[in-house]
């Protein structure tokens, strides 16, 4: 099935809304379209064609945004890079992806003219060319790949149909509704499904994206103030941020702060939801083209620690060992390249396998555990690094915690806790404290401080990078 | 493509959500689930299986929705009869659909046995069997029949997939938006995809339907103060006594007033502004699965007379003689059993088209002139009924127009004029307001005046009734 175009339509629609606010200032469907149109003329200039593999290397500014556009017009199909890697891992990708092409930011010439065997271009000073653009989205098409951030094993090219992407903003809407004069604010990278998302919804719906370059908290927290910004996506580190220089309630017109990249805890949706800002808890993945199990926004207090319900185009069951599986439209068309993960990611029946574990409640409601390979496995008693999680996190100085698996000669693996926390932590009480919560097999061996933890792009806990300093 | 059984899927999402307000009295999802399942056991015990297609007459009353929703739930397609209808066209579209079942609700026991050769069952007494419920919807099969109106030419089968209604809800929904509190009120047919699509809606948001048996102008009135109904489905007549009997502005709540089954007067329209009714052109027809052109409501007071735009998901065009032609995942998948008919529906690029003459301005909105069959041809000159008829209704005593062409020796066809008066109409003076508006040949030989105008279940001037009378 295809449809029109769909920025050209949203244009047709809607020329007159805003599309764009970066830096203060705001552009209509109807500019930024002429201004992807130049920059696609530039693009075509370098051969860029429909169905033709192209990398990009972008951050969140105006220039990333009309290139995203760009690229979509002429029907390419965009690898999005993670600026934060190293040239040797974008190398990979490049190779693993097969891209012909390759453009960047200004900011990133010095990263890849480096290191880095193979040649990117940018466009700004390029002649424009009068190039066709797609007519027509059909929804089988590839329109984005990005490459899982790869907690284990070689990265995958995630490969995220039209489809994917048209499923996912209209399940969004369905359980969040779209109002007149609904925004969202994009301070999550654009090169990660959470961000690219926010600019297929703003397509979608016709709502402008406020395009953040990074996630700068007091400015984040003024423009929730503003009325402007009625939607957010948010990781938990940035609603912490967000709670630590909250003084005044956010405008009325806000309406939705969606957290994904992992759970947030208890205390931190009651002091949410005790300043009335409207945490919605969410589970997704690149392969997911984002969010597909919601909190409804009405249910967000009764389900504390729930990611929610599947969106009304999918479903979620739990399969063997626990696993979390996942049905819908919006799920990946594969990994690019590379069949035999395919196959490996999706059960007999289609089901797509997250390597994530979990449980279903009796009213339907799913709760995240953890990875499956972050499950720690101690005398034959499974542990789940999650639940310590939660417990040290109630804890006045812990800020942040991740539980690994360490392992123990007698016990095959053993809890440990890495922790960055707020003031002096007073050891023996802390086990104290862990003594009143957690079974004796749970506590955690060792704590180790840290002033950060290491995470993703999309701000996931890199766990292997704390297993490898054990 | 598949989704889950949408009546099951959204009693997961929202058990506890109203569903259906009918007689003042509301049941949540989890209530009429319960209870469309017990219809579905009586339907069973009659045979009624997957892929049947079976006749329901009914009415807006619960039992009928209970009906259309268990129908479904077994895979059944529900070939919708027009209550209106006599025994012999009845007869005439169960025989083209060939149906299997006709099942029918209490009220019309005389009409089914009266004069048909087919036999109606009432399914209130059947034994309740286990019958096994369909696990999910697939967008290409056929959902629902309805049979064309037939202003020309004999009654068509129009086929609705599952998919042309999720097209139509979810590209509504990008137009009109979705709101926590959202409720539409249904007082047009649900044996017309006016109503049907309602219910449909009411599925796929979660919202409730506010089901009226009959558009009582006092008790719809209520509703859209009380704050309860935020969207309402109407015809220009509807729109014109809810004027009639307007006193005090309507909630704030109450977002829009859908119009569609025909162009209203530019002072309707602004009669509504003054009031603050948010009244919404819309255009469409059964083949598109109800509204594939609507003015959004941010254009409304811009745009007064055009249909809008094409919804997201859909196009719109002028093709030859100025018909309009339209494409989109919510047009029908063809007529019944009538491959010929289908055919000449869509052109070779799969264009479908209306019948309908019109146009698009240079900002892109339509503006629907008439059937083409409607036209006048009078000295080899075209008239547009719907031209005078506006005019006509500028005047202070006509309150409903219809022209048609009457044939005529020296002109070929010259137009005249059925009206519905308020109050005396002074000939003369009418002819002189015609005079000062109107081109000498455009203006009506004859005025019949008429206490109403013969129309279609839907609302609709039969024209062709008119004709006869000439």
């Amino acid at each position: 099935m295809e449809l029109t175009n769909w920025l050209a339509k949203r244009v047709r629609l809607s020329p007159g809304k805003t599309a764009l606010v970066f830096q203060d200032k705001q552009e209509t469907f109807s500019e930024i379209y002429d201004a992807v149109r130049e920059v696609a003329g530039k693009l075509a200039s370098f051969g860029v064609r429909d169905g033709m593999y192209v990398a990009l290397l972008g951050k969140n500014d105006r220039d990333t945004f009309l290139m995203i556009h760009a690229l979509a017009q002429l029907g390419a199909r965009t690898v999005f890079l993670n600026n934060r890697l190293t040239a040797t891992e974008i190398l990979f990708q490049i190779e693993d992806a097969r891209v012909e092409r390759c453009f960047y930011a200004d900011d990133f010439v010095d990263k890849v003219t480096a290191n880095l065997a193979v040649s990117f271009t940018c466009v700004k000073e390029a002649p424009v060319l009068d190039a066709p653009l797609v007519s027509n989205f059909a929804m089988d098409t590839v329109a984005s790949v990005m490459y899982t951030s790869g907690t284990t094993g070689k990265p995958k090219g995630v490969m995220q149909t039209f489809g994917n992407h048209w499923w996912s903003a209209t399940g969004s809407m369905l359980n969040l509704g779209l109002v007149a004069g609904d925004s969202w604010l994009c301070a999550v990278p654009i090169f990660h499904i959470s961000g690219l998302s926010i600019l297929m919804r703003s397509v979608i719906y016709g709502i402008p994206v406020y395009l953040e370059e990074r996630f700068d908290v007091e400015r984040v927290d003024k423009l929730l103030r503003s009325g402007e910004v009625t939607m957010i996506s948010v990781v938990s580190t940035m609603a912490q941020r967000l709670l630590d220089v909250f003084q005044a309630p956010y405008h009325a017109n806000f309406r939705c702060m969606l957290l994904g990249g992992g759970p947030a805890s208890k205390s931190m949706f009651e002091a949410c939801f005790e300043r009335g800002i409207p945490l919605v808890q969410s589970f997704g993945m690149t392969e997911t083209a984002s969010q597909i199990v919601t909190l409804p926004p009405e249910e967000a207090l009764l389900k504390i620690g729930s990611a929610g319900k599947a969106l009304f185009p999918a479903e979620v069951k739990i399969g063997e060992h626990d696993e979390i599986l996942l049905k819908g439209p919006s799920i990946m068309a594969g990994y690019l390249h590379n069949e035999e993960a395919t196959t490996k990611a999706f059960d007999v029946d289609g089901w797509f396998q997250t390597g994530d574990i979990g449980y279903i409640d009796d009213d339907g409601f799913l709760f995240v555990l953890e990875r499956r390979s972050d499950l720690i496995i101690s005398g034959g008693e499974n542990i789940y690094p999650t639940e310590i999680e939660h417990v040290l996190l109630e804890h006045p100085n812990v800020r942040e915690v991740a539980v690994v698996a360490s392992p123990d000669v007698e016990w095959g693996e053993i809890p440990v806790a890495f922790i960055v926390a707020n003031g002096v932590v007073d050891l023996a009480q802390l086990y104290e404290f862990c003594q009143k919560r957690l079974a004796k097999f749970k506590i955690p061996r060792q704590f180790y401080f840290l002033e950060t933890l290491p995470k993703t792009a999309s701000q996931k806990i890199q766990r292997h990078r704390l297993k490898e300093r054990l």
